[in-house]
């Protein structure tokens, strides 16, 4: 094959390229051996087998407070013709763990051992040979197979190794992957005060979450200087990192700009072979895997979660192999979608979820799928895969997803669907505060999903604010309504304060809704479904406004704080949405409506220990002055139980 | 309460004495908070909610190279009537990553354009409202949160928070543990040489290993100078711990002799109250949990499982609150014993198991009970929890296990069962040295307990030499007679020299078998059911020698090595093994016999790929080699398959 060949122009599938890797580096790495100290050895991997060299114990200890002798001296004697035996003769004295005399092989209890005198014990039953006695060995022999070569040292590790007389282990040495940032965007948060951060810039952040993984791998890294969209620079240091010795692989991370892989490639080529550009993954498709004298060279994707995915999927499992252990899989459950997901076909997609206990099914929400959404991941319990031939899972049948957390974390997270509240984050922490290790998972839908999701069973609790335009209530209509023979409970949260936000200053002078008509002024809505949206409706219907009369009506968002970002931005002049977010954001406040937002919770939930906990902390005064501190809300009912 | 009351003298319950240490400490000890550096922050635990300081992206941002256009300039075009846009007044070239332009909400790929002049450019079709577009907020949106207090901070949190804009995050503080090491039959690694080592000495081993334990659990160890079995010193270093600021708790550990708990219950009670002595649970009964200036100390005993079970039942779930973290449980599955396991009415016993997947079963193998035995937990693969009210568990029916290691190390593990030969840890090494994931797993009952496995169907493989006196074959009339119906395959092992182990100089002057008898020879024998326990009774036969005339004949151990270290330690005079176990510990042998040691494996597992890849190793020349090294065996027909 000849040098600076591009081996693989096209995409090719993950599993071609895992087989890529493994030809071309898991025999080629031998790593180095270094002796460390046995209890720095913690989480090592042995490079050698490792034998004992003391026995353990050493000697045959006395395993009670007792004399020691030889157990035939002692065969005959009985209640009705005890024997007597010398001490320093035939008798010795011993307490637990020390050693026993020579030509002795049993303990007799104290207890039943008469000392007639200073020279003289009497004994009314024999002994039976090695009675009480922890034999040389009994733990460990010297000479024998402690551990094979490649066992993880664990804790429990430690106290054998050193029983057994091995002060200092043979292990492999860490693998050392060099990371060389690129991107002419990116900005180094240790040299860059964070006021000083403009807009367009990113702070470079992928090296120190790869590097974390690599140390989570058993591996190291050395982070280089980062580097802008420069090709010439970015082979120099590509060619400075292979030739560290001490280095095993090296990382090209990309800006999430275009152009960033373009010039890991370009590198690559130069120096030596591209062997992968693109793999059929999503999250982490444009991941480069190239070789440069024997080394091998990824060029890692910018974007957070396609980095993530690229080094887990083919360097985490090559380093794994360095070290002699298998690649670890992730345990994985059967969860029921509560969505269906659609996929492209030819792509195999790593959908991040949210998953919860709810009664006997677990219940997996997606999150967004960005591979620029960190919290897509950080917020993740775990992946569903869905494979390149699929065009999608349904929302009914189980699928296998890969947990990211202990089961046991997931089985103490509360569901929480429906509209979105900002006391739900408080909320979220309070319990923590408060001593809880109830974790809260949230998914934004609006209102009325929140409500179908309690009809669905996917949820413990819903959030609400559905407004009745026939008689001014909330939610308990709609529950009539919508699920009609289910027995639920309704506890309300908060009152709130609903109004228009507008940038700092007010610029298109906007009194009230009337004004959303107006010339260049630009709305941004939320979705259908959503509560604020009904609320907006019903306003505009009581105002005679048609919705096509204003500009922006049909561009939708998600949360309060996504439209709050939508004014500050400037992509909308007004949105409606709850006083908090606006706040949050330094956005003027027009005040419409203070609304009623509650929350529903199917009786089936009602009653367990952690709604009971939950429900706590909702009617604890620490949450409520915490709510009340972010301003436009009312906690006087907070936590009243309304049906 | 009065000071230095002892509250508890009496033995209590493991869940009592839970409740005890929680009631007196775990709202005791508030941790402090540090800062650290994001990156450095990986583990940790967030000691308050952290808010996003910046959005992500905080700009909107070009998703596509192309041009950004407000969207509502390009409404109208068609291919039949193309736009013209200017470049600079309503089109701006862009790529991937950049800024938007002022009043642009909209990408056209470039693909998409027609690039008339330097000036001008032309579509065929509208763009909607943010297509291409990655909005400022998308990922994260500032001042909302991103982690409650309490979360552990992952690799991927890493991503989070510096994008966010946190460079640094406040922690709590590492709980730290100040070790006082007592007991003066204790030597110090560091400070010895190995070759020092005398009988009767014990090296302190579980200092380190609590470190470890403590660092795995998110805390921090200082040692302190270990001390002799001597009350008054013990009772200052105590006294000197609790007034360090910097420290949250402290442990006694004692050595394994008698004495050493007293001394720490001694000094805890000078200097403050005992609220517990002694727990019923095994390991770890003598565990003590004091409480002196309002801090814990805990007794931690001697014995390296009983020192585990200790930290890990009582001290692991004060940690683990104070960090804001629930209790982490270990996965549970459900194990069926190879054999009834009886237990201590009274006590709650942890009893360390080896666990294979043997066809549909997890088998669960039970391995020495002691507490001194700390390769009864480094080899263990679960535990399984004895209740108190329960005097053991039967052999049929599951029960529960908690897992040590994960599930798919255990699906890996090849259950071996039956006779012990030391060429079985090289092939353990040997499996990892050619690049195997297989782990053995060998439990010690003889041939005939090996052939019970197999019927039973609770092991992949048997080792067995089970000689046919009537013609001097092994193993194949036995599978004929015990396994009658079973489809199994037999494969040559080793051939192996059995013979007398004698010390060093043969002080008996043992010539061979007849010797036994002799006046002052006291024998150590091995398990009835070995095959060398059959050999030597049928050559006992054949030279008509009556084993009672046999001084020590009843004595038995259960492994080649075992009997080695009985001769070397002059426990006994003689011992019938085989040459490398005699090699191994240097004492002279005497052949009596070479024997024929093969592996009995079911048909059901022979055509896996573990045993394929198993076998593959056997009959490689590295095995072969490394157990000629050995000496006293011969592997001509090594991996050969003979049924």
């Amino acid at each position: 094959m000849s040098h600076k060949r591009n081996v693989y122009l096209q995409m090719i599938s993950l599993t071609e390229a895992r087989q890529v890797v493994d030809q071309a580096f898991s025999r080629g790495t031998l790593l180095d051996t270094e002796t460390v100290p046995t209890p720095d050895a913690v989480g090592r991997v042995l490079a050698e087998p490792v034998t004992a060299r003391f026995s353990s114990p050493n000697f045959h200890a006395a395993a009670m407070d007792g004399i020691a002798v030889a157990a035939a001296s002692t065969f005959g004697a009985h209640e009705s013709r005890p024997k007597v035996l010398q001490v320093g003769g035939d008798a010795f004295f011993v307490n637990t763990g020390h050693v026993m005399p020579e030509a002795t092989d049993a303990v007799i209890m104290i207890e039943q051992v008469q000392v007639l005198d200073e020279h003289r014990v009497q004994i009314e039953a024999p002994a039976f040979p090695w009675q009480h006695v922890r034999k040389m060995g009994e733990d460990i022999v010297a000479t024998e197979l402690l551990f094979p070569r490649h066992h993880r040292v664990t804790p429990y590790c430690v106290g054998a190794l050193l029983s057994a007389g091995l002060f200092d282990v043979a292990v492999l040495r860490r693998p050392k992957v060099i990371i060389i940032p690129t991107g002419s965007e990116l900005v180094d948060w240790h040299a860059t005060p964070p006021e000083n951060i403009r807009p367009g810039q990113i702070i470079e952040s992928n090296s120190y979450m790869l590097s974390a993984m690599v140390a989570e791998t058993g591996g190291c890294c050395e982070r280089r200087e980062k580097l802008g969209d420069d090709p010439q620079a970015i082979q120099e240091a590509v060619r400075s990192a292979v030739k560290d010795e001490t280095a095993q692989a090296v990382f090209i991370t990309g800006g999430s700009s275009a152009g960033s892989e373009d010039f890991a490639r370009m590198a690559i080529a130069a120096l030596g072979d591209v062997l992968v550009h693109g793999v059929t993954m999503m999250p982490g498709k444009p991941v480069i895997v190239g070789r440069v004298m024997n080394k091998p060279v990824f060029g890692i994707p910018g974007y957070p979660v396609s980095a993530i995915m690229a080094f887990e999927q083919l360097v985490r499992p090559l380093m794994a192999g360095w070290l002699g252990q298998p690649e670890s899989r992730r345990p994985q459950i059967d969860v029921t979608p509560t969505r269906k997901i659609a996929s492209k076909l030819g792509v195999e997609e790593f959908v991040r979820v949210k998953i919860g206990r709810v009664g006997n099914d677990m219940v997996a929400t997606s999150l967004p799928r960005g591979a620029g959404q960190i919290t897509s991941i950080t917020e993740a319990d775990g992946i569903i895969r869905i494979p390149a031939h699929s065009e999608g899972i349904r929302a009914d049948g189980p699928v296998k997803a890969e947990l990211l957390r202990p089961l046991e974390h997931i089985d103490r997270t509360m569901v929480i669907v429906g509209s979105h509240d900002n006391t739900l984050d408080l909320l979220a922490d309070e319990l923590r505060a408060q001593g809880s290790h109830l974790s809260l998972s949230s998914s934004h839908v609006g209102s009325m999903g929140g409500l179908m999701a309690v009809k669905r069973g996917v949820c413990h609790v819903a959030g609400s604010h559905l407004l009745d335009e026939s008689d001014g209530s909330y939610n308990v209509s709609y529950i009539r309504k919508y699920l009609a023979g289910m027995d639920v409970n309704l506890v309300h949260l908060v009152m709130r304060d609903q109004g228009l936000m507008v940038p700092p200053g007010n610029p298109k002078g906007i009194q009230g809704l009337a004004d959303l008509a107006n010339e260049g002024v630009r709305l941004i809505n939320r979705q259908g479904g959503s509560g604020t949206r009904i609320l907006l409706d019903y306003r505009l219907k009581q105002l005679g406004l048609a919705p096509d009369r204003i500009d922006g009506y049909f561009n939708e968002e998600f949360t309060h704080m996504a439209v709050a970002v939508a004014v500050l931005s400037g992509a909308a002049d007004v949105g409606l949405g709850i006083y908090a977010a606006a706040r949050a954001l330094g956005l003027d406040f027009i005040p419409v409506v203070t609304e009623q937002y509650d929350l529903i919770i199917p009786a089936l939930h009602f009653a367990s220990p952690a709604i009971a906990s939950f429900l706590k902390v909702v009617r604890s005064d620490g949450f409520k002055q915490r709510v009340q501190a972010l301003g436009g809300y009312h906690t006087e009912r907070t936590g009243e139980v309304l049906v």
